[in-house]
């Protein structure tokens, strides 16, 4: 790993968040900037919800800041400083990532989706065809099926506690993908080759799975967004049937490949 | 030098001037931090002079910056933020410093001539009972005189183009420090032991000497506050004459000294 430099001239970048001392992005960013050779840092930035609003144009406008990210509870009230959306952010109405363009205009995307996508591809995996049982339809679950779906998987089943959540979900994605079957579901579909996690069931050790998963066959692809423990009961369940996964680990790196190139230093 | 880390949890300071690119702060404070085992970096920040009043304020309120250094053009402009000044900094009407004190407020002082005279005193210099001529009354040249009154000279002639300007430094400095014979000059006096270049003449190598000082005594203490070119046109004229010497980087790591204290870290 190349040593970090900070001098006058270095470009900044910032993830933005409440709380923000668990992020992992300024460490993982600024050690991409200086391997790539690019003189720019990622620095934590803790803004606090009532704040939000009037302290995101003023970063904008310092001139020597490229870029922005944000995380939790940041994401939708993101959206309001693009000048110009993705495909993703514009569907699901939430965005991770700000980049200036050269004219001073903003453009922003949401990369949790494609993390999970580049994440997958990465180790090998044929997302394409595949039937996909997606648990959580909030933000992170939203660009995972989004880009799923872009993938060209064969069907989606989406569940999640709040139903309503689920099917309103469904209803956007139907629209965009026509060629891919999705639903809002209550219960585990009989058949299926691929299981995502996008709940928030597993964080805590004794969570268990996010539903009823008992029978997966060895071609069962798993993912699973979550980062800690390491591995969750979801994994742990995958590794015991012989299942291979996509973890939070392999998302996070898939989304840094991601936003690299989106900040133009892929 | 320890590596330079940046984390989630990582506290940030911040310098903010017009142009930006060219300060040393960053590398240097970041530096420090890191030798001292502080979580803590430096990081530039370029503001134009029409958003400086906005920005300052929303930069004051992020939750996790814990202080902020000022240069050119915004060391007068900055004392509107600080809820204290100190005694420096309220003589003269500007500083280079401001930190988040525990209860939230902020506390702000000028460090520019503390920087010269701590860049002194590292060098084993007495600056008690010197007979000083002073070139310049701009905001370093104010800031030196005010530290070197406080430090126990004798007697200072203060040297500008704009003569009201030396004039109502003395003015002011005269009520404060009544036991130091101070007062504005047009022409180098004839009896001094100590002479400092706190004008930009020297920054262009052919600029040559700020005022007549043809004949030093080798027991003329002899700063200038211009870091480059290096070594200056007045500093090599004091080697010429065997005078021992405060040059801009005595200054800058005396001030860096003083800064660190400051922020709590010294």
């Amino acid at each position: 790993m190349t040593p970090l430099r900070i001098n006058g001239a270095t470009r900044l970048y910032a993830i933005i968040g409440d709380p923000i001392a668990q992020v992992k992005s300024p460490e993982l960013f600024s050690g991409r900037f200086a391997d790539a050779g690019v003189n720019a840092v990622m620095f934590p930035v803790h803004v606090l919800p009532d704040r939000f609003d009037t302290t995101v144009p003023v970063l904008m406008r310092l001139g020597n800041l490229d870029g922005l990210i944000f995380t939790v509870p940041y994401k939708g009230q993101a959206t309001q400083f693009a000048d110009r959306l993705g495909a993703t952010a514009a569907r699901i109405g939430a965005l991770n990532a700000l980049r200036r363009e050269r004219d001073g205009t903003w453009s922003g995307d949401m990369f949790d989706g494609a993390g999970f996508v580049r994440g997958a591809e990465h180790k090998g995996e044929v997302l394409r065809g595949r039937n996909v049982v997606l648990f959580g339809a909030g933000g992170a679950g939203s660009a995972i099926a989004c880009e799923l779906a872009d993938a060209g998987i064969e069907s989606l089943s989406i569940i999640d506690l709040r139903r309503e959540r689920a099917s309103a979900l469904a209803n956007t994605l139907r629209d965009v993908f026509p060629a891919c079957r999705i639903e809002a579901v209550a219960t585990v579909p009989r058949s299926f080759d691929m299981v995502v996690n996008a709940s928030t069931v597993g964080m805590r050790d004794d969570d268990g799975l996010p539903g009823e998963l008992d029978a997966l066959t060895a071609d069962t692809l798993v993912g699973d967004v979550i980062v800690l423990p390491k591995p969750t009961p979801l994994i742990r369940h995958a590794v015991r049937h012989g299942c291979r996964y996509v973890d939070g680990h392999d998302m996070i790196a898939g989304q840094a490949d991601a936003l690299m190139a989106f900040f133009g230093h892929g």
